[in-house]
Order: C-alpha cells, then structure tokens, then sequence
C-alpha cells in the first residue's frame, strides 16, 4: 500500500495524485465485437478479461485513475460480475484509483447495499445519480466512497430534463446545489462529493462549477463527443485544478487506427491524451 | 408456458393479468439480519435464497406481481448475483410477472448492457431513472422490457429535485411527460411504459396521472411510509385501473408481529394486503 491510499478520503487522495500527473481518467467500456484480432478465437468474457488487464497495464504508468463500466460486465450476469471483480482488483494492484461507473441511484437501505458491493469491490469513487436527492447519494459517502453525481451530461437526450430552468436554476444546477452542499462536509482541498459534467458544454460547465468550487468534475465528452480545450478549461476550479477529463473509446479502440501491437497503440494515445489535457490545464493558469 | 406469457407486450400482460387479482406486487428485499429463526445458523446468502423461495412460494397464489431488489444481491458481489439469478428464475417459475427492481439509469450502448442483463434474467419489467433523458430508457423498451421509470418517489428528499417547479410543471412532470411520449409507442391498453409514484402524495399522483393516461404506476409507500387509500385512488386511470401497489416489508416481515410459522404469516399479510387493495380499488369504480 502506498502512503496515497492511506488517505482516507477520496478527494485529498485525488488531490494528492493529480499534483504529480495529468488530470485524466481511462475509461474501460469493453465490448466483445470490438476486441483485438488477438482474441478473436477466445470465449467473449474471457477475451475481455486479458483485453482490460492489458488496457490498466498499458496506462497505469501514464493515468491516474480508471473508470470501469459496470454495464459492460453485468450483461454476462454473474460470470461478468465476477470478471469485474477481478479487473478492479487489477487496477488497484497497479495502483490506479478505481471510479466504479454504475450508475446507481436507490434509497435508504438499498443504497447501502450498493455502497458496500461497491466498497466490496475496491472502489475509490462510484457514479451515482442524483434524482432521488441526498437520500440517494449519502449512503455511498457514509461508506467512505467518494461519489460523482450526474449533472450534466453529454448525450443528446440529457437536455430534456437537465437543461429546463427551474425557480432555482437549471434543474442540473439544482442537482449540483445538493453535491456542494454535501461536499461541505468533506475535508480535504478537493471534496469527495463530485459531479459528472459533460465537456461538451462550456457555459455550462462554467455556470456549475461557480455552483460547485470545491468538487472534482468527472468530465467526459472531450474529443470523440465533440468536447475540446474550452470545455476543460471552463470546469477548471479557482486554482486550475479540480477535473478529471475521461476517454474512453479513443484509447481503448485506438489499435482500430493505428498499426502495430494493440497495446502499444492504447499506450500512445494514453500518451497523447494526458499531454493534450496537460497542455489544456496548463496553459489556462 | 402460458397463454399469458406468450403475448409479447409487458403493458398488455399485465393488464390481462390484473383483471384476474388484486393489483398488488410484493417487495422482495432480504436482508441477512431479518430472516425468521429458521435460517439463523445458515450462511446469509444461502439462508436469503431460501427465505426468498419460500416468500415467493407464499405470494404466488395471491399476488401477480414480485418486485425483486437487486441491491439486496449485489451487496454479495458475483454470488449474490448468482442467487439473483436463480432467484428471478424461481419467482418466473412460479407464474409471476417480474420486476427487477435495479433503477439503472446509463445511455447507449451501456443501457442496452443493462438491458441485456434484465432480460438475461427474464425480467418482464425494469426499474429505471429518467434523469438522463429518452437515452437512459428508450434502449430498455427496445430490448422487449417494460419500464418503470422514477418520476415522484416517497424517500423523505425526493422533493429536493422532483418537486420543483419548471416552466413546465414540476420536475416530476416533465419525465411524467417523457414517459407518455414514450409510451405512446407501446400499443396494448397499458402502456409497457410505466412510472413510479409514491402513494404518499395523492395531490401529485393524480397531476402526474393526468400526464401519463395510459402508462401503469407502481405505488410504493403504502402502508409502511404512511400511503393510504388516498393515494391509490388519485392514481388509478381513467377506467379505475392502471395500478400497481407494491409493499415490501409489510409482507416479508409479517413473521415478527405474528405467531407461528413464518410462512403463514407471509401468506397471511399477502392476502391481508391484496383485500385491501381489491376494496380501494373496487370502491372507486
């Protein structure tokens, strides 16, 4: 165990990381059609399983942290839950800090149960949708996980609901009030209470991250979504920091485009990735 | 098979079978630490997977509905899984239409994951958050699978982000009226497009009722959380249908508060519950 995991809380354990590397999380979202000539002969599951542990090993030296899509698994029921088990386990041991993408959204005690599967599996963060209010996110920050709530995000259909202005805002801003208000309670330069906001929208980012100062922003849609340099600049937080700037497509399928050893086409868009997003955050203090 | 199961639409299904029964569901969320006595020296997943069999054993004469909680699972990682598994397998078995109660919510290609997990496990309906729009539910219909989406739920902050007001009502209207969009898809005399709205708000259950004529409403709360009669009877639709209430603990406690042998008193809340229901219904037609 490094002295980093000994933190505690996820977001001084965040902080700590990105004082050193560039802001960027890996997002693994297998899929068996889309797996290198090297599996083709190979049972699906167990294709994807060699696919994601070469994918951590490929970037665990050049990102920080990983988002690992729990859908992607659980379409393979409990065979692909087990797989996931295994993979976050991998990531860990290369020392990446591990964002569970699930999604979950319940109550009371059901929401504790998907904060101790979650908390069984290692993870340092879950994604955790919001519209339930408070009672839907505290269990998983009671359970010492850090938490990134659904915002805004970048699909074509998130608009319909996100967008509309309320009294109080817009109904994200409403979601975002409630991540600040329980990120107050956290310690630490960087809250354990963040915010899933696509890059793809720049004012918007900028509108929440005035709603949200001390929160880290998980932000996805940056290139293949259309996001670029203006939405990362605008979720920047007061001291040009606070985001997490997700890929995930662009990385992992990046042999599709490039020749050679499929890793080592995963390893240079990494690269390309973390000084593209280095260069962004940078240049904007 | 039966003639039932054949007919391809989950809103017709249900409403074949909701003319025969009470429209009632049951809430299947064990928890290791309230099982009856006869489970105490069991290992707590075995001893869950035995109680859930006998429940549902118990119910499948009175109640045409279960509502299975995935967190319950989950909360065991890939061998709570497992017995998910053979627990939804068991409740199809015995006749009874499905809810995977999971309220996933994720867009494109990782909601049909999820989608693809539900109906892996023969789930006739979902639960599923609307927060992102079309996107996060639309992938679940193609997959053959009713919805039920969250639109006003009976957790004590679900009014933080449901309640307020939009220009075009309240938040909780606006994914009502993204699920009568939706559900204008679906032929059948319900819609395979439902809602979830807490019996403990009459006032709003019958504004969203009027949003969403023809889409079924899974109704918890009642009993336990405090809904009455009231509640039930603001959100039956325009024929005096078009209702699921569902209770969860209410049944598969019942055991605490009664004497001998827990199963009879599982049976005997169940039939309790489906007279009750059957009267409020009945004597609003």
């Amino acid at each position: 165990m490094t002295h980093a995991q000994t933190i505690q809380d996820p977001g001084a354990r965040l902080h700590r990381r990105l004082a050193a590397t560039a802001p960027i999380c890996v997002g693994i979202d297998p899929v068996a059609d889309h797996l290198p000539e090297d599996f083709a002969n190979e049972d699906p599951l167990h294709g994807i399983e060699r696919f994601c542990e070469g994918v951590l090993e490929a970037i665990s030296q050049i990102a920080p942290c990983t988002k690992i899509q729990s859908a992607c698994f659980e379409r393979y029921g409990s065979s692909g839950v087990r797989t996931l088990e295994r993979i976050m386990s991998h990531a860990k041991t290369l020392g990446l800090q591990v964002i569970l993408d699930a999604k979950r959204g319940d109550i009371g005690i059901s929401a504790e149960h998907y904060a101790a599967a979650a908390a069984g599996m290692d993870a340092d963060w879950v994604t955790v949708n919001g519209y339930l209010g408070e009672d839907g996110v505290a269990p998983f920050r009671a359970a010492g996980l850090g938490v990134f709530v659904l915002v805004r995000t970048s699909n074509p259909s998130g608009d319909e609901i996100q967008a509309v202005e309320t009294s109080g805002g817009t109904v994200a801003g409403l979601v975002a009030a409630m991540v600040d208000r329980l990120g107050r309670a956290d310690s630490g330069e960087l809250a354990s209470t963040g915010a899933v906001v696509g890059a793809t929208k720049p004012e918007a980012a900028a509108a929440l991250r005035r709603l949200m100062p001390r929160s880290p922003f998980l932000l996805p849609g940056y290139g293949a979504q259309g996001g670029g340099a203006e939405g990362v600049r605008a979720a920047l937080d007061g001291r040009g920091g606070g985001v997490l700037v997700t890929a995930s497509r662009s990385i992992i399928r990046a042999w599709e485009q490039d020749r050679g050893p499929w890793i080592d086409a995963v390893k240079r868009a990494a690269g390309r990735f973390a000084e593209d997003i280095q260069t962004i955050v940078e240049d904007a203090r």
